[in-house]
């Protein structure tokens, strides 16, 4: 990590320019949050940071002196630079900055790229004059940052947030402040609050490496519109997740581009699919609102996480149960199912009349006495992995009593606990409960996201710990060589199509197994060439890429003599399509039937090579049932793609349809990733690959050289 | 509607029996709310009900006079009974209540068919006893009702809800309590508040009906974990949601039912799918959340409603505009698409920065004055439907001047206006737009769902508007005349199931197509059948309903030689099969392909007849891909049932398959809804059904008398 990046967040000097002792200017606000800000009611740390001076070219800001340019500042140099002067002189300052060893700097001016070409130039000026001199930006367009346990508040709002264990990284400055709002309400603590701007060089993907060695930091809650260097941030927060969960919510006008996208890989790609993808690839929990972006962050960030998905419901009212337990099957959890050993614990203590099952229903007149009791079976219980608490202000239940207890057991808690107080007579209770880091959510489906967001936390730490790439056939250095030799004799052929000879012996060097074919290299060769019939036959020249354009494929073919016609068709197609074509001969194959797969991979924007998987045909085409990954993909991913798979139930023999061999296919994926990955490889499509009866064979396969 | 319902929220007379003068007894709260509860605060209505008596067996009851029973007390009768008793004592003084002349009771009592088999016996006793004397029951085992515009509070709960245009019915009392606290902080109103306990008598139907004549309910939200009777639950919901609107959240174990169900029509209905078709059906807005149950329902009580679903976005940040432009995407919503001549206007007035579509971004400097010229400039434009405002509190922002200015022109606006402010700094700025008429809500996502109900509803009064039942050719005299001669022959054989050829002339006689065949009852001929070959051959015979099972059918036959041989086969193997089995021939029919639909008919145990529709193989038992209706549909309902089916695009012609002539496939559907509806059918199947493209043609049907 860049240790400037360091100082944006702990300087030990500041210098404010455009500092003003006018009220109602952004240059006030930043001078006076630096001044007076970092000395309001608990957030006093006196002396921190230890210098603060205020630059203003013509004015005087508050009762310090005000210097006229940041060179005129005494003393060696200044960590940390905040800017809020009009973009066309903030080349010219940077430049000051420069010379003033700034380290980094906070442009929270407006006026860059977001206001056109001429912005954009602007911006890339100011850019190229801070890396001069290694300073970094945070914005242009930005509220600034703050990081609160140094009660360091860089941005022009007056409020700070409450100290805790989340950071938030957010792409709109308007969702700052209604996020500062929200978590003063909820008494959300934050570590670190960034309003990322324009990202014009400081991006998510280095607050990420930085919020990650952050102590304090817990978990990391995103807003993100979207990414300029997708592969760099799926590539740290993949690592960063490890140790620091994230949890984004990523809006976008692409979403309605993705509808409107054609069907086929490249299109698909480029769009919400391709985000959706390396968020999950990557450990990132992703959600659809902001309610549900801090709910998520503060599950992760303040709870343990569980073992497993099996999560007891504990309720003293009826409806809302099964409300939870509804949820909590929509969106894939399991109910725990209650031991024997369990159900007479409860049984044993209980009235009678609970619900003698999950969700644990222990009636309307549960005192906090009976929440505690029934949360203590449960810790005991093997098969419970967390727990749901709802509490619907009934007469006999005192919210705040049940608040207390739960406060208790969750200090030594294994297992993550989250409850859902009704109505807002639990106020008060609810809200002794966020203090105290069991996150209160107050409706029903919310919190049963929230537990999902930490159970499916437990399953990526379970599954990168897993995560192997096996050893494939392509790493074995003589398979290697044949491949460059077929690629180096495509490139001085100064052809970026491989031709279907290629192309299967490629595929053969990944352990793709192929239909039997021979090449007829005269008409004649048919009788001999011991294929039985039906078989497919198609044109084998380096000139025709699109051999069926060209009238150079027939299929379905009976006998020999149906084969020596196609023959003689094929020829005179071919040479009236392209009478220069050099003719290799013809490829005849035998025809399989079964299941059509396609394994892809394309170029996405964002992210690079991504490689796809799913049902061809309609499949692809109108369900859209295909899995994207980003290149390289190792086993554990490739079980994925296949599991994320909606009509996977299609390969595993449902109506009598020949059963996929899982596990080569997943290594076939490996070995594909591989090989885009590690060759220099633009494109490769095998379509179709075919479950037979007799296993997978790839009938087809294109491969484009970058 | 029975008039005693009207009683039991328009009683001029009330008996509270249990009423008691201890604190912690339900009965207290009951006497008490009917005393004084009306005299509190803003809810006093005086002398309302005129009259109120205490019961109880051996108490005082506050310091009215107290009764030992019903009978005792003087003057004609008693128009409600409140009853707080125990369990077993309730048939005996509903056999005194009929003799005071009670109109309704509502037993708030517990210990009914909750606790058991006894328990369900008492119940039955009561219901028995209480329809002798016609007085209408709600509960037992609930919370009681609220007639709020007559101040009435008629259950235990100490606290009544604001007046308004909501009423609110639901099968949990915890709910109830928990949603008056949320009420209350929302400054959402009601008309009526029911809880409905274990609806032994009165049940959710009779109370829509009720509700649907009370001139102050807008729009009624409901709770509902089970219906017992659900046809009339449909029913009564289809007449009243034409007038007044219905959004409901259902929860239930079944869902968890529905998923391990099987793939067939009988168990893919009777469950939570079954729920879904008849609240779709109905034109119920079915919800997932607590919360989305009052925002939608706030929506359609307070505001207008919209011409179509073309939403407008306004708000002065660029994130959360994106986000409700995401959400309303993902809903199927539609965002306007702003006109010309609007976009002028906007040109005109914003200043340049703007965003320049929808959402429309007036930028974080927007002033209320911005935004009121903004909505006036929306209200003109015919290309929006609706209008969702979204604020953040900025600094020259101030959210209450908005609000100011939304309430005004809210009141006259033809288009329904919905509010999201975020930040707890606009909370009281929210509150304002409550108390107004305007629902103000608190996150993104829930306001675009709210809007989704409003355009929701909007589709479904133009849809009814246009609901006709085509002339179908089974209402033909002389058609009505055949179907009932078949039906007439089976039933005589005693047999329950119709034999190929009386389905194939049901069939034709609903205007279905069938594949082309000749009964064969000799062998010879078949070189006279004049079938083109290919052909496929099945055995005729009253006793053979299973023909697969017996060997009768023989398919891909390509020459009369091959005919002869499978003649015999299908002989051989039917009278080894059963000996007995009367043999009327064999069915040679021409083998046709194509995409295979299914229309099956089931009958569902909550909610009756239905009929199912979808793509035949796998896209019925793997993607589930199937749309059930209630019986009898309209045309209108068959073309919703086309365009839900998600792989629609198959049937219009995607990768060069034939293409489905729609409108006769929407008649067919009516047609056989029409003759499982009229007649004493049990089950229909006609699977599949095949698009050809010479047309749609039935290959095979199995239909099963009542």
């Amino acid at each position: 990590m860049d240790p400037n990046i360091h100082y944006l967040f702990n300087p030990h000097s500041v210098a404010v320019i455009g500092a003003s002792d006018r009220e109602d200017t952004v240059g006030h606000s930043a001078i006076r949050n630096m001044l007076y800000g970092r000395l309001h009611g608990s957030y006093r740390v006196e002396g921190y940071p230890e210098k603060v001076y205020a630059v203003n070219v013509r004015e005087q800001a508050l009762e310090i002196p005000t210097y006229k340019s940041i060179l005129d500042i005494p003393g060696e140099g200044i960590d940390l630079a905040i800017i809020a002067i009009p973009a066309k002189y903030i080349p010219k300052v940077i430049d000051e900055c420069g010379q003033k060893k700034v380290k980094a700097a906070i442009v929270i001016s407006a006026g860059f790229s977001e206001i056109g070409e001429d912005g954009k130039s602007l911006e890339e000026e100011m850019v190229r004059r801070a890396r001069n001199y290694g300073i970094r930006i945070l914005g242009p367009n930005c509220l600034g940052a703050m990081n609160v346990f140094k009660r360091l508040n860089a941005t022009f709002t007056d409020e700070m947030v409450m100290l805790g264990p989340l950071s938030f990284v957010s792409q709109s400055g308007a969702l700052c402040t209604a996020a500062i709002h929200y978590a003063k309400e909820k008494k959300i603590g934050f570590s670190h609050f960034v309003s990322v701007g324009d990202k014009a060089d400081i991006d998510d993907a280095d607050l990420l490496e930085y919020l990650d060695r952050d102590p304090n930091t817990k978990c990391i809650a995103i807003y993100l519109e979207s990414l300029k260097d997708g592969r760099k941030f799926f590539e740290t927060a993949l690592r960063v997740n490890k140790t620091t969960p994230i949890v984004v919510i990523k809006s976008g006008r692409t979403e309605a581009g993705a509808k409107a996208a054609a069907s086929h890989t490249g299109s698909i790609a480029g769009s919400d699919t391709a985000y959706d993808a390396a968020f999950e690839q990557a450990g990132i929990y992703r959600v659809a609102t902001l309610e549900g972006l801090f709910d998520c962050a503060r599950a992760l960030g303040y709870q343990p996480i569980p073992k497993g998905d099996r999560v007891a419901i504990l309720t003293n009212s009826g409806g809302p149960g099964v409300l939870a337990a509804d949820h909590a099957m929509n969106i894939g959890m399991h109910l725990a199912e209650l031991s024997e050993d369990t159900l007479k614990k409860l049984n044993d203590y209980l009235p009678a009349a609970w619900s003698h099952s999950n969700p644990i229903d222990i009636l309307g007149d549960a005192t906090a006495v009976r929440y505690t009791e029934v949360i203590d079976i449960l810790q005991q219980a093997p098969e419970v992995d967390s727990i749901i608490i709802i509490l619907t202000p009934l007469s006999f239940t005192h919210p705040y009593n049940v608040s207390q207890q739960i406060v208790q057991i969750a200090k030594h808690s294994p297992k993550p606990i989250l409850a859902n107080y009704l109505g807002i007579i639990s106020a008060v209770s609810g809200r002794y409960l966020d203090e105290h880091g069991v996150p209160e959510i107050a409706w029903t489906e919310r919190t049963v996201r929230a537990m999902h967001a930490l159970s499916t936390r437990s399953n990526f730490l379970r599954f990168e710990a897993q995560a192997e790439i096996p050893p494939t056939q392509i790493d074995v250095l003589e398979k290697k060589d044949r491949i460059y030799t077929i690629i180096e004799k495509a490139r001085q052929d100064g052809r970026h199509i491989l031709t279907l000879l290629e192309s299967r012996d490629i595929l053969k060097t990944l352990g793709i197994p192929l239909t039997s074919g021979v090449l007829l290299e005269k008409k004649e060769a048919i009788d001999s060439a011991g294929i039985g019939f039906p078989v497919a036959m198609k044109i084998v020249s380096k000139q025709i890429t699109h051999k069926t354009d060209a009238g150079g494929v027939r299929i379905n073919i009976f006998s020999a003599e149906e084969a020596k016609k196609a023959y003689d068709e094929i020829i005179t197609n071919v040479k009236n399509y392209d009478p220069g074509a050099e003719i290799e001969g013809i490829w005849m194959e035998e025809m399989i039937s079964g299941t059509e797969l396609i394994i892809g991979t394309t170029n996405d924007p964002t992210f690079g090579k991504m490689i796809m998987f799913g049902l061809g045909g309609i499949y692809v085409e109108i369900l859209k049932d295909v899995v994207f990954r980003l290149v390289p993909i190792h086993l554990k991913n490739a079980e994925a793609m296949y599991d994320k798979l909606k009509t996977k139930a299609i390969l595993e023999g449902a109506r009598g349809m020949p059963k996929v061999d899982r596990k080569k296919l997943e290594e076939m994926l490996v070995n594909v990733s591989e090989f885009v990955h590690k060759f220099p490889v633009k494109e490769m499509d095998i379509n179709p690959l075919v479950v037979t009866r007799k296993g997978l064979k790839a009938i087809d396969a294109r491969i484009i050289l970058e």
